[in-house]
């Protein structure tokens, strides 16, 4: 049978003995080092690195991504890699003089996910592992705690019936608040070491019945089970979408970190925390960071309770206290960059779990990399490279207008991420997505007690996350300011009923779709509908931080406007020219509709061309007003793109109209009216619009709409010379194929242009080009190139005819295509570089060919995005144009371009 | 300014010296000679040669087609052309020993057009030039006819201020048809030599109306007016909608012939006539041609008068017969092909006045190519490539059904074009486009008087034409052979009036929107809507003549069908498999269509899989058929393509229903039902359905579609291997854009094949594959070839997303397109080798730099299109596949560009 695939079983059987899989760290020393992360992982890589540098890192072992890999390709782990994995637990129980699963005095183990790109709460993680009925009593002999023994053991099989075995995290749940029902208790910790060994009971009850065997008593067998459960889950829901919203390859997969349990939760001199050398949300210069005595990590981390300020351990510990900031300082210096730390007190003993490059807000990114410049930690071109472009928007974000209202703040919580959000209040993700999917300018609020990963598709929709519980490094914190995205986390006086639907604050019931603003800077919850501000783009650091950037781009910025103030605020961020200007917007005017309608329901030329001596003083003046506010930068005019009958009520609104008034006003002159209207909309109705008559095909066949568009250009352009001011305008030709086309349109602009100038005795510079957003277009830019003097890509139109994607119509696709892998980003969003990018390269390529000077730059909406300005860069484009809300974000990216073309680098703009 | 306009009157003022751009001919010898048909066209380089071979030409010169390229960028002639032909005029006027405009035995010329290729009627002609007030009395003298130099000059003036002039024709007739009735005349003869004077004067004041100026009476400004306007001509509507038909190039331009007049209207012993050396209708070797005595050119070829068979011609002058006969012969064996010339006789003097190879049916040529061969005249090869592949489409026309019907012949005219046509009767070309734009399924039959240029667009749309007056050279006849298109000509009977909008014949009265049914083959028109047979494939003559085509062909030639009917008649033309089978036309059945509806209804995949359960056997049944009527042979099967909203009623078409029902049944339950399904189809509604949820999309969002499909594949595989038929699926994935999506498709395939061949305990060979039809497909096809078997190439939608025309909607542009030369050919008819063709190349080329042995096909409409197959021929592919009526053609198509490619000829399949 004639087929290609490939002998998979075959490959598995007889894996290269020469991998290493499993490496040991502890005592001192490691086998790996911090420079391994492709192989250990990000997490492994910082345990073997911190090792190393002689941290007090609990000690443990990682299995190697590639064991993963292998795992994801066969289904199932080979035999090498058991056999080096128990080698290894061997040495660690030789070296913490413990066994694991031993009935007394047990070594107990973490077993955690660790990719080469962080992925907060993505992954599964397992703690406790190595306990059974027998080793459960050692520990409780070795604590000289009953309680937290079982407690241990109750929660290993918890997580270890969800993460391994599969089974909803809910039935343990309800087995669980069965026991605290029974006993009438509110809290966990109210119940005893009894009631918990009678929970690990109905627990084991529930593993057999799902899984039709006993839970493992066999602690190296849970140990496999583990591993091999991690492998999985880099493949689960969660973890997809978290590596496609950031971009991260799906087939490096993650390594496993097997790490003796150190443990918090022994009594009162024993804690846990999570901590930053740097304030995360400002980048202030300060030791940050929260912890909770008496407890297990994951009790930070997920909201559950809301921990305490780290200063707070200088009182309750003052030796640790310093000891940690020692410690945490080295490490700063150590990797020259904000980290991100975990840390345990057993005992009153402190341990490091985990340092890392921390995660930050784009304002802190900033200050930091400025901060760590002038400390004399980094040069100005690291400063550069360590804020991703797209952090920016940080700055770009909004801020509540709070002149001359009333403002009633219903509650005060965590600023977690900064920027303002307004909007109706949601309870549920599925509620977000529904109502933004119902009406795209929707805003909600996602209010919850606390978030979790299956939020995430309601969070990326919504404009802001309030939650009642949850500290500043929680679930929404962390995940919000990777989105740029508002957020007021841990706001405890406020009750959120979500299955009421309402929350109730100080008296007051807030049910689903009232508004409220959140402060994203201060914490405050406002009650109502508030406006916001725009951002100020005059930050000192921001503008300092640019300064630095600004040397190496070499690409230009320019912005897409249509009207003079957008083209300002462009200007204002630095924007040096405007690449798109679409003149049809201007038409949509309620004092132009009427003159649009006219014209396109006009018979015949003539018509046609009074319809438009009515449009053409006011296209002028749009004209005249960008050329004045944007006086000596160019200014790219496409001619009129979209098909007409948008300008036309829909058929099939007149369609049901007509029906109606057949019945009930069948004399009605407005029938008559609406059938002429109709039968216009038919003649000009097309199956596939987006294929259609438009662009260029619309100047074709009625070139007195070019000529109108290109007299309007001409005059305003002699209009403001005459005034003192510098127009540039770059007429540009859309929806070319050919050269003939190209041709056709350029003529006709030209010989106007020659008219105006004539008749008004003034000549002005300017350009006539064409976008470039047909794949014919690119295949035959070489004769375009005849014509146009400079080309400029439309990324969408040309994203759509490469794919064969609707814009309009790609939402019913990509959320499948993404669940399967099958694209990694939404083409639209990120310019697909392998497919369209390629038909970039060869139009580049083929038009400077023809015109070796031939002025090539993007405006599609992928010339805001960082990798595809990136691209633009590789490709030799001598700008990108934008949104102006982008400007920013594509002068840094540009820079990094420049920067990482002059290093060789090939990662710009990636601090990860 | 920045502009790339070339300084055209700069280069203009300085023409390169060593271009001779007149060429004499006469008196035994000619400057040039038959090969320079790119430098004289094709009718000045017959002259020369005609001269050259002794034969009995009227002497005169050839303005070269430089002097028209130099014109059509200019505006104007050069000096340097001008100069060259005053001395070809003076040595012209020594040779003939007259002078041009003398007033006594005054030099006439005629001016005509001739470029490379033929244009027939698409070019202005002016005859006479050289007559002014003066030299007209000189040849009343000479000729000692006054009323003929008049009638002579009268005609000059009427030529020359239509077509040098602009004058509409009308304005003359409206003058010469005042004259006719001031003197109660009705034939053009009745009117006396004075009559004529007065009509003349008449004449000259609608010349000086319009021009400003007097008729030129200086008879080198007559010439060279006349030489520019045939330059001009090039451009005008006819003759460019002419070569958009007939591909050829805009740019060539046309030489002018300027030529001695000779006269047939000199009275009873002059005659015109026009013939070719075989039947160009049959092919039969007939010497075969019409005349008139006492007549110009003009007379014959416009249709006005019905011209006499040319045997009549040895009655009247037998030695003038024999004559024609024997030189007509020696031409024939020295062009070896078939010979169409014209003739004059002046005063029993014959004059040849051109002769080139003759256009003739695709039955004729055919016949003709069998019998030169056997004559020895040309090999085999020759032969081969003497017919245009498209020509065999007259093998294919159908013919009346009679059995059974009583038929009522309303007339018999000429057999023009053969075939059969059935329709409704219109009596302008208008009226045709117009019934046919309203009804894409209308039949109509365009019946004139007579024919002209102007009715073009009419006889494109009609089934066939018929034409009172007129031969079998008349322009209808021409144009209709040309187009493969059923033709009664001259069918003298029947009273044709266009103002009435009827035909009378026999004292019947036939209206327009009346049927009547042509016979191409016999000619008769007959009264009623007959029904019309399938061509017979087994003719014996096109049997040998593709027995000598087949050795040469190297590429496969397969058919698109979708059932077992259309798969046997496709297998009877030859074809060797079927290259596409559209599964969902089988969706569209009325037992089937119900189901289909179920299935999308379907709110969940159960109930999906339920409905498509009940499709399952319906599909097997359909494959099993086509497995057995093409045993052996492979079969392309598609799955499922189109978006599913097309199986549904139409949105707007249900919108209007519960509109109505709404006023007048609100409580009718239709009214739940239809609103029901509204929602459905509006959320299946998509703006640009061609951009959208479709092709391997449908089968990646419900795979349980592609398993149905797969598994009916498979299944009836099985069942027909088991009673010994082979069958060879390969299963085609429609709309890939990556790998990925390739994998997805194929893994099911593979699966389902796997599952249903361990089931049934029988394996069959099989092949998956794509189809390549989106622009990224080409570009990343060495990914996909990683998966997919073959590639078939789906020009229809790659030739849509790589112009952006949506093929539902181009009929709007392409027009205006055509008009203004932006586009020569329809890109769905004819493959843009430039722009989708170097698409197709780089697929091609990707492809087997992955996977040397991958099958490459075509499956688009362009799969029949001859130059298209020539092209897929040179890029490399395996196979075309077209519609089951293309076949032969393409068979003939693949043969001639293997011999193209074996003999290095560029031009197969063009017998220009």
């Amino acid at each position: 049978m004639a087929t290609t695939l490939e002998p998979i079983e075959a490959s598995m059987a007889t894996p290269e003995t020469s991998v290493k899989y499993v490496y040991s760290f502890g005592g001192g020393k490691a086998e790996g080092n911090g420079k391994m992360k492709d192989v250990l992982g990000g997490k492994g890589a910082g345990l073997a690195e911190m090792t190393n540098v002689g941290l007090p890192v609990p000690p443990g072992f990682t299995i190697q991504t590639e064991a993963c890999r292998e795992y994801m390709k066969g289904g199932k782990t080979s035999t090498a890699v058991q056999k080096e994995m128990l080698a290894a637990l061997k040495q660690l129980e030789e070296l913490r003089g413990k066994k694991l699963g031993a009935p007394s005095d047990p070594l107990l183990v973490s077993v955690r996910s660790g990719a080469k790109f962080s992925m907060p709460g993505m992954m599964d993680t397992i703690l406790n592992l190595g306990l059974n009925d027998q080793s459960v009593k050692g520990l409780a002999e070795r604590s000289h705690n009953e309680r937290f023994a079982y407690d241990s053991y109750r929660r290993l099989i918890q997580m270890f019936g969800n993460v391994v075995l599969d089974i909803e995290k809910s039935e343990f749940e309800e087995v669980f608040d069965g026991k605290k029902h029974q006993r009438k208790v509110k809290l966990d910790t109210d119940l005893t070491a009894k009631d918990l060994q009678e929970v690990i009971e109905g627990y084991k009850k529930l593993v057999k019945k799902h899984t039709k065997r006993d839970f493992p008593q066999d602690a190296v067998e849970q140990l496999s089970m583990a591993r091999d459960a991690v492998f999985r889950s880099w493949n689960n829901d969660r973890a997809k979408h978290y590596r496609r919203m950031n971009n991260i390859d799906d087939a490096i997969g993650t390594a496993v970190n097997v790490q003796s349990m150190v443990f918090g939760n022994l009594g009162d001199t024993s804690g846990t925390g999570v901590g930053f050398t740097r304030n995360p949300a400002t980048g202030a210069k300060e030791f940050y960071g929260e912890f909770l005595m008496n407890a297990q990590g994951e009790d930070v981390v997920s909201g559950i309770r809301t921990p305490v300020p780290i200063i707070g351990l200088q009182e309750i510990m003052p030796h640790v206290y310093e000891q940690l900031r020692a410690i945490t300082t080295k490490m700063e210096n150590h990797y020259r960059d904000m980290q991100d730390f975990e840390f345990t007190i057993e005992d009153g003993q402190l341990f490091m779990l985990q340092t890392r490059n921390g995660k930050r807000t784009g304002r802190a990114a900033v200050r930091v990399a400025i901060q760590m410049v002038e400390e004399g930690l980094i040069s100005k071109e690291d400063a550069v490279m360590r804020v991703e472009a797209i952090q920016l928007n940080d700055f770009l974000v909004p801020s509540l207008e709070e002149k001359g209202v009333k403002i009633e703040v219903l509650s005060k919580g965590l600023p977690a991420s900064p920027g303002a959000a307004v909007g109706q209040i949601v309870f549920s993700a599925d509620e977000a997505v529904a109502k933004v999917q119902k009406d795209k300018a929707a805003q909600v609020i996602l209010v919850r007690g606390e978030t979790t990963p299956e939020d995430i598709h309601g969070m990326e929709v919504a404009a802001g996350i309030l939650t009642s519980r949850g500290g500043m490094t929680s679930h929404a914190a962390v995940v919000t300011r990777g989105m740029g995205k508002c957020c007021v986390a841990g706001a405890g006086e406020i009750e959120v009923d979500e299955k009421k639907r309402e929350m109730r604050v100080k008296g007051k019931v807030l049910k689903a779709g009232d508004w409220i603003s959140l402060d994203g800077i201060s914490g405050r919850v406002i009650n109502g509908k508030l406006n916001t501000n725009p951002a100020r783009t005059d930050d000192p650091e921001l503008m300092k931080f640019m300064s630095w950037a600004e040397p190496f781009r070499k690409m230009g910025v320019r912005a897409n406007a249509d009207i003079p103030r957008d083209a300002k605020q462009a200007a204002a961020f630095g924007a040096e020219g405007i690449g798109l200007c679409r003149t049809e917007h201007m038409f949509f005017a309620e004092d132009r509709i009427g003159h649009m309608r006219e014209m396109i329901l006009a018979d015949n030329e003539k018509d046609r061309r009074a319809a438009l001596k009515k449009l053409l003083p006011m296209q002028r003046s749009d004209f005249a007003g960008l050329f004045t506010a944007l006086d000596g930068y160019p200014i790219t005019i496409r001619t009129i793109d979209p098909p007409l009958h948008e300008f036309l009520p829909k058929r099939e609104d007149l369609m049901v109209q007509i029906a109606q008034l057949e019945i009930t006003k069948p004399k009605s002159p407005k029938l008559k009216e609406l059938r002429h209207l109709l039968s216009r909309v038919e003649q000009l109705h097309e199956q596939n619009p987006m294929l259609g008559h438009r662009g260029c095909r619309l100047g074709i066949t009625y070139p007195e709409i070019t000529e109108m568009q290109a007299r309007a250009i001409f005059e305003a352009a002699v209009q403001v010379t005459k005034k003192g001011i510098k127009a540039k305008p770059e007429v540009m030709i859309p929806l070319t194929t050919s050269l003939k086309e190209m041709k056709n349109q350029a003529d006709i602009v030209r010989r106007v242009a020659a008219e105006v100038f004539e008749e008004k005795g003034v000549k002005v510079e300017y350009m006539v080009g064409t976008m470039i957003e047909l794949p014919r277009a690119a295949v035959v830019a070489d004769e375009i190139a005849k014509e146009a003097e400079f080309f400029s890509f439309g990324t969408n139109d040309l994203t759509q005819t490469t794919f064969g994607f609707s814009r309009d119509d790609v939402g019913k696709i990509l959320p499948t295509y993404f669940e399967l892998g099958i694209l990694k980003q939404d083409p639209f969003a990120q310019l697909d570089q392998e497919g369209v990018g390629q038909l970039v390269k060869m139009a580049c390529e083929k038009g400077r060919s023809t015109r070796p000077k031939l002025k090539l730059g993007i405006c599609g909406e992928h010339g805001g995005d960082p990798s595809s300005v990136e691209f633009c860069a590789r490709v030799g484009l001598n700008y990108v144009s934008c949104s102006p809300f982008r400007v920013l974000i594509a002068r840094l990216a540009a820079a990094q371009a420049g920067l990482a073309e002059k290093t060789g680098s090939a990662e710009a703009g990636r601090s990860k």
